[in-house]
């Protein structure tokens, strides 16, 4: 206790600079969701002084109960950061104990020494919580490059483990915000069988950006009994469908990471074998519910969005290729700057659907914004009034539906506009 | 006479509005260059009302001697213009006697009445022209999704016959352009065996704009005799090395369209029966030249431009790995947006490089901007001096190497900056 205050008193001592005050998103949802706690998980996030400004959460400590599975699907970046390759290292094994993330230094690019970091993170935590390095998960997000002693983060586990608490989700979503403007949280209980169990959650994430770039991290807890290879399962899956269906401006971090941890503290549940277990059909509804929400939350603190865009393809070959061109549309600067524009320009979306490279028929594509049909088998709707489509481009939320016309897959993809804000954030600031 | 007359006057008492005037690009060269004549090609481009401005130029007509070869590259999208589908089903023959290029309109997603009006227009042509249809090559650019009559661009034809000349290389570039803010050129001459041959040629394209979207279109001439086949192969390969390497936003257009015409008119040449005779060789050369300072110039107008950036791959698994990893870092809005706001941000490079998805080792990776070493294999170099990097980074040339230090594959692509500009020409404006 003596020691955590002399600390305190020195990092105020070295007048930190106050954190400049970032707006809020205009399309966060009214505040951070009351997340229900999670048997056999505890967790901290405090203000340890990895971050350059004063009193701003930077470290996050979540501890699990013994016999906790994990799982996670990590950047497909060929760079990745040592966290990463970290993980995907214990990831095999299927278990977990802890869980620690920093913000401020992402341990990317640092070669040796951001190996040599996790490796004492990990070692550190093992010693304190009286489990094996291997069932620590590392995660890091901030500026890239600059390789940190190797104590940095194992030096604060101590001060981390005593705040350990059942609740305190608020402060664990807070200390993994980079540039975020919000906190990210969603919580669902459901039944396995009879037994009722919570899968709670937070991320963060606004597209890749200052000081260096941010990058996408989710985590979800539950106390569901899941072994680890269905766990896998789960987490691939309800990714694909919400992390992997996101996009701000198209980049990818090296440090991109959702990982997944169930302490099977639910007493009484059923006996889970197959991902394809009749018990699991609720849940594994309400876990993709949780994916998306944080996903959508994600895209909605996108870098100076303005606009919430959901587009949705139809009569695609396959349900991979109606993915594809959701997101070629989804990503197209041009489509993202027309909607800052509020503008409906269906030309634009023609254009990004023929460069998705997937199978599509000019004479059989059709378009809808906001509800209403502009184009139907490839040409203009007759006597198409524009009235409401461009009532309907000035709100918050957009709605793009576009009919491949040519086979029966479908899907959604999430992603917000592209405006002065972006260039703002991501030009004018200097590292 | 009397009925152009006529004509003109009608327009003028139409009164259209003048053309708003674009701020020439600050990366644009001092003027057009001089193109030289190519013997066997008349050309002409005039102001034929297609366009809603008074007096801008948009429409283009070149006449090819007898015997002329054609080849050509054309977008990849999926959702091509009518004059796109055209020219793939004409190229095959490798035969051209007319070049008809529109502004104003690109008849694209305009269905069957699309169709009709590159038949009636490659019909007209032929009939005034004394060739076959197939011999018309046709290409359109500017709004979308707007069918016109079929006879749009065939009833101006008799008035752009009696307009040909040897010698109107400016008119015609500048009859091609949409949002270009300057007219693009260049010209070679270069022996093949004893025998001086010409190539000239023209483009226009400034990312995919407004009114809907521009395209990238380059045409090239020579006199030179030389077989479809090998014709074929020798464009395939200069696009591959200009217009392929370069990137504004990343969009693909329903209408880019690569042409190249040989009237075979230069006397004394000798025969060419492959790709790799060795007369070619400074063709070849001069050709390739021809093309990547056409390509260079489209990026130099690119949207909200300010800085023309270049970037140098090496050490990769491949060229065409090379290739890809210029692509990801070109098109990466992350580091578009850092050398807008004059910052090597060299993390965001080393992001991209990640994404891109080729083989590449973290500590391997070695980055470098204005000529100076900033990372070699994995980490920053010791004693970096980010001075003079910094000084560059406030020029209008910036220049990338990226050495992967994996394999021999090299590859250089072009691209610029992303800029407050950008957003403005495509969000700002409203169709």
């Amino acid at each position: 206790m003596a020691k955590s205050g002399a600390k305190s008193v020195k990092s105020k001592s070295k007048a930190a600079p106050k954190a400049p005050v970032m707006a809020r998103s205009p399309l966060a949802p009214a505040r951070f969701p009351d997340l229900a706690n999670v048997r056999g998980v505890r967790l901290a996030g405090l203000s340890v002084g990895l971050k350059k400004h004063r009193g701003v959460k930077d470290l996050m400590v979540a501890a699990f109960a013994p016999g906790t599975t994990a799982a996670g699907v990590l950047t497909r970046s060929k760079c990745p950061s040592a966290p990463v390759e970290w993980c995907r290292a214990i990831l095999p094994r299927g278990k977990a104990r802890v869980l620690v993330v920093n913000s401020g230094n992402a341990n990317a690019f640092t070669g040796l020494a951001g190996d040599l970091q996790v490796a004492q993170t990990a070692g550190q935590a093992a010693h304190l919580f009286g489990c094996r390095a291997q069932d620590v998960y590392v995660a890091s997000t901030g500026v890239i490059g600059e390789p940190r002693a190797p104590d940095y983060v194992a030096s604060k586990l101590p001060e981390m483990k005593r705040a350990l608490g059942a609740s305190n989700w608020p402060d664990a979503a807070a200390a993994i915000m980079t540039t975020d403007t919000f906190a990210k949280g969603a919580s669902r209980k459901v039944r396995i069988g009879k037994t009722l169990v919570t899968i709670s959650g937070f991320a963060k994430g606004s597209g890749m950006i200052a000081p260096d770039m941010a990058t996408m991290l989710g985590f979800v807890f539950t106390d569901a009994k899941i072994p680890a290879p269905v766990l896998q399962r789960l987490v691939r899956w309800a990714s694909d469908e919400s992390f992997n269906a996101i996009t701000v401006d198209s980049d990818t971090s090296t440090s991109d990471t959702v990982l997944m941890f169930a302490t099977g503290q639910a007493k009484g549940q059923p006996r889970i074998k197959d991902v394809g277990d009749k018990h699991l059909a609720d849940f594994r509804a309400a876990l993709r519910e949780v994916f998306v929400d944080l996903a959508q939350q994600v895209v909605r603190d996108g870098e100076g969005a303005q606009k919430f865009v959901t587009i949705n393809v139809s009569g695609a070959e396959s349900k991979r290729a109606a993915r594809a061109v959701g997101l070629a549309v989804a990503n197209s600067p041009l489509v993202k700057t027309a909607i800052a524009g509020e503008d409906a320009n269906w030309g634009r979306i023609v254009m990004a659907v023929g460069k998705a490279g997937e199978k599509a028929d000019r004479d059989r594509l059709s378009i809808a914004v906001g509800g209403v049909p502009i184009t139907r088998l490839g040409q203009l709707v007759p006597g198409y009034d524009e009235t409401p489509v461009a009532a309907h481009m000035t709100g918050r939320e957009i709605d793009i539906d576009i009919d491949l016309g040519i086979g029966r897959g479908r899907g959604t993809v999430w992603t917000c506009d592209l405006t002065h804000g972006y260039i703002s954030i991501n030009a004018d600031y200097r590292s």
